[in-house]
Parts: structure tokens; sequence; C-alpha cells
């Protein structure tokens, strides 16, 4: 499946918007990133506002408030934002105590001369700008936590540990000037190490804006997505005349052939080319893309790849 | 100019090894790691090696001890590595008080099942596997810092700070075996802000590698790097049949094009591929190759790319 629709309503001149997003729970940010660019929000503010959506939520239990800890039971959260037309980019990695990273990445993006802040520099940044430090870890995942905490000890050889979540929400945006934008945000992986920054704020890997071409984002276990360059990869693609989805199956078919591949890992990928093609592929059971195309809401169980 | 010799010798049925490396302090970490691995080190510990020269020489300042400090007066350090053959990466950035961020970094591309550590979790993870903290601030960068802090106080509404330094030692290398390796190490920009992390321990950004296409890294405004994904872009094009120099400049046009471009910034590319052609481009005057073809060392002044 993937809408085309790129041509520009005949009435208003504009281009109708277009969007894609990750997992179930998206479904609602998709809809709010929508109606703010509908009612002439600036598109940057409303790829913010709809990630903020999960990252308020403390039911989506990996991103924001809610969030999955890391092994020590810390909630430490990764985001990154794309201005596709003016090609800026803004991303914070291992932040604690700020729930929506996705803003403290867009001041970032428009406040600094750098493109990535991480930890306490992170911190203190967001701090100065007027964010309120508060705890982010929720009973909830304060249970599941000390649940793995007593059944799976941390191996003291650094075995590798058990990756239960990875469920970042990412959002790409084609708003009524046909112009791109995306956002991701996430609390990583489950009972990740303390300071292990996934894909998510890597530009690049875990997103990736080219406003001539696509945009594309990543989620599930991160290092397999920095392992190919994934969202790079797939606008590359498209840019050398891949069809979305094609791009999307290249770059985890290329993640299949380099990575030793436990099976229970998962890596779902999302484009969206410029003239509104979207694009989606996944390596195991359970993704969902929910998208905004033709002027509603779906959500599309994504099947997973057949390995090549 | 480029060395192509992917011929194996007709003796010994090894493969000569190659190198490339950044700025003129490079050329004794090369003449180590070629050193190193014809008398049979494992690569990306010659890799590590080779790097470490240049992290603990205080007369080399923009990387490890004697590094350039951050906004704040604290030396923090970036670097990766890539192991070729086994498509494995390890990466640490804003590790604090420890001088041999490469070390670290290998260590996590041994010893953890992530790619990146960032901050305080980096610097936790290097002291429990032996690491020994330390200041890395010399009294001569000190008094840089001291200087600029008293001269160019950082503007209250976040203007951009000077660019001073950026320094990076990047180092691709080819085995005997035709593998191919990378590394890289930084303290970043000078005076940047506490938790700025630049191109070099983003994976794809200032160091890429596929074992059988080629190896690409970046040096200069990290930031340049990151907007276009620069070592992987390089080593995409080469898979597409583009010659690693051709590579090199397909990137930085693209960076000119789609950055606001003040004419001071430097961003450097080097490329290594397979067959072992070399490939290198700059943006301004300044930048050295260090190579190791035919047998022998060479420094290189590499003309800044004639803007298109």
């Amino acid at each position: 499946m993937a809408g085309e629709i790129g041509l520009k309503d005949e009435v208003s001149g504009k281009f109708h918007p277009v969007a894609i997003s990750t997992w179930e729970f998206s479904l609602k940010p998709v809809e709010r990133g929508v109606d703010l660019v509908e009612k002439g929000t600036p598109p940057l503010v409303a790829i913010e506002e709809a990630i903020r959506i999960a990252e308020d939520d403390p039911e989506v239990t990996n991103v924001g408030y809610g969030g999955t800890p890391n092994a020590g039971g810390v909630v430490e959260l990764d985001a990154a934002i794309f201005d596709g037309p003016r090609h800026l980019m803004g991303a914070v990695s291992s932040l604690q105590g700020i729930r929506n990273p996705i803003a403290v990445a867009r001041l970032v993006l428009e406040k600094t001369p750098h493109v990535m802040l991480s930890g306490q520099g992170a911190l203190e940044f967001a701090l100065q700008n007027g964010f309120q430090q508060e705890g982010l870890l929720t009973e909830t995942a304060r249970q599941k936590w000390n649940e793995w905490n007593q059944q799976i000890r941390p191996n003291p050889d650094n075995e590798k540990p058990f990756y239960l979540s990875h469920d970042t929400i990412c959002l790409l945006l084609r708003d009524t000037k046909g112009d791109l934008y995306g956002g991701c945000s996430t609390s990583g992986l489950a009972w990740k190490m303390h300071g292990r920054v996934g894909d998510s704020p890597l530009i690049g890997s875990g997103l990736f804006v080219d406003n001539e071409i696509g945009a594309a984002a990543a989620t599930g276990v991160g290092e397999l997505a920095i392992s190919q360059c994934a969202s790079f990869a797939v606008v590359e693609l498209m840019r050398n005349g891949q069809d979305p989805e094609d791009a999307c199956e290249i770059v985890l078919n290329r993640v299949l052939k380099k990575t030793t591949f436990p099976e229970a890992r998962q890596l779902a990928l999302i484009a969206l080319r410029k003239d509104g093609k979207l694009g989606f592929a996944c390596l195991k059971n359970g993704f969902h893309a929910a998208v905004y195309v033709d002027g509603k809401t779906a959500l599309i169980p994504v099947d997973p790849l057949a390995f090549q």
C-alpha cells in the first residue's frame, strides 16, 4: 500500500498534508500534527506538539513520561527533529528528568550552533531554557524494571541484556507547501546501559530528511539502524530512483546480511517521498504504520519482510 | 593523486597494507598502525594503538590529553572505531577524564550489546573496565581557553561561538587480508557547549566502513558532516561506482548546497576503497592527508574544493 498524492489542490493551490508515523499509539499524534499544519501552525511546532502527546502519555511505555528505564532504573530519553526546507536538525540523548525531549531537540535546532547535546549538558541547556525537571519513572515502569532486575540480573561479564521493548515514535510530515519535516522520541531499549545512545538522536540513523527527495525514520533495536545508517540510506536510495517501499526493504536486507541476527530483534523503517508516496517495512510481526493520506488517517499492520 | 594497489604480493599471498589519516600530526600514527598490522597485530588493536599516539601527545591540541576544552573549560572527548569484517562498531561521546577514548570505544564494541555510550555512563563503563581518571586540561589549553573566555564572552543570546579548531584524527586501514577498519578521536570543536556531540562518534557521519565497498571518515566542523551523513554517503557513492575522490567531492558539494556556509568553516573527507584506491577532499586550505601506499608514507597537502 502507498498513497501517491503529489498534486496541489486546484482551488487553494496548497498541497494536501501527508503524514506517516510508527506504532499503533501514533494515530493520535498523526491526527494532531496534520490538524495543526492545516490550521497554519508552523510545521516544526506541529511535529513537536504531535510527539508531545506520546511523551506525555504514561500508557506509551517507550517514550517520555512513563518510558522504560535503563539498567539502573533511571529513565533516559533520546529525541531528534529535522527541518527539511532549512536543512536544520536538533537532537538530544541520555536526557534525564525532562518529559519532552522533542521540545529540547527543537530548541537545540533553533538556539545553538550545534546539532546534538547529550546527558548533563543537554539537561543544563533545558533547565536554562525554562524546562522543569521531574520524576519520569511511573510506578508501572518501576515494577517492570524491578521484576527484570530481580529475575534477569545484569551479567557481570556484560552479556547482552534482554531486549523487552523499543517502540520509538517517529513522525514524518509533508506540509501544505509540500515541504518535509520529521521528528522522533524514545526512552530507548529497555534496561539499556547508562548512557547508551540509540539510533533516534543520531541524524541519518533514526531520522533523515532531504527536502528535495524525501524523509525516513527507524524504530526497533537502534543498534541495527545505526549499523546501516538506515534513515539516510532510505533517502539516498529514493534519490537514486527507488520506490519508498523498496528503499525500506533494501536497507532491511542490508541489515540482515551484515548482522548476526537474533530472531527476536525488530527493526522497522518508514519513508515519505517528496511526491507524497509512502513506504514502510519491518523485520517481525507487530509493527503498524499510522498514516494520513487522501484526507484521512489509517492504521496499517505491516507484514514482516520475506527474508531474501 | 591516488594509489591503486589492489594486488596481492605474489610471494606471501598477502595484500599490501594501505592507510590514510587526517592532518599533519597523523603521519606517526599511520606509520605505527601499518607497522603493527604488518607484524601481525589484530587490526582493531593497531587502529587503537595508532590513535593513542595522538591522544597521548599534548602537542596535538584537538585530541585526547591536551585537547581543547568546552565552553566551561572542561575537556570532553569523542571517539569511534569500526571493524569492517565483523561489521561491528563502538563509540563514546562527551567522555571526561579519560585520555584514550578510542580504547573505551573499542571496549564498547567488544563488551557491550550497544554501539554508543555517552557522558557519565561512558565514564562509569570506562572506570569499571580499569581505566584511570585524570586531568586532561594542559596549562597551554587552559590559557587558550582563558583568553577566549575573557575576550569572546559566551553570548547570553546563544550566538554562535567562535570556531577555533576541530582537528579530529581519523584513520582508515586496509590490512594484509584486504579487510577494512577505521577509527577516529577528537576533543571536538573548541569551546563547544557542554554535552555537544560532533560527527566523530556518530556512525555514518564521522566514520563508516563497509568491508565489501570501502571506508570513509570526516574532520572539520562536525555539524556539517552530520548534516549530510558524510562518511556513509561517501561509501554509498563508492558502492554506486563513484571514484573515492569524486565521492568525497560530491558529498562536500551537497554540504555546500544545503548549508549556509560561513567561509571560515572547514570540512575534509577521506576515503579508502576496497581495492586500495584513496580519495580526499576539503573545503579550505590547511588540510593534509597522511597516507601509506606502495610501501611508504607520505604527507599530501590537499587543495580546497573548487566550489561547483
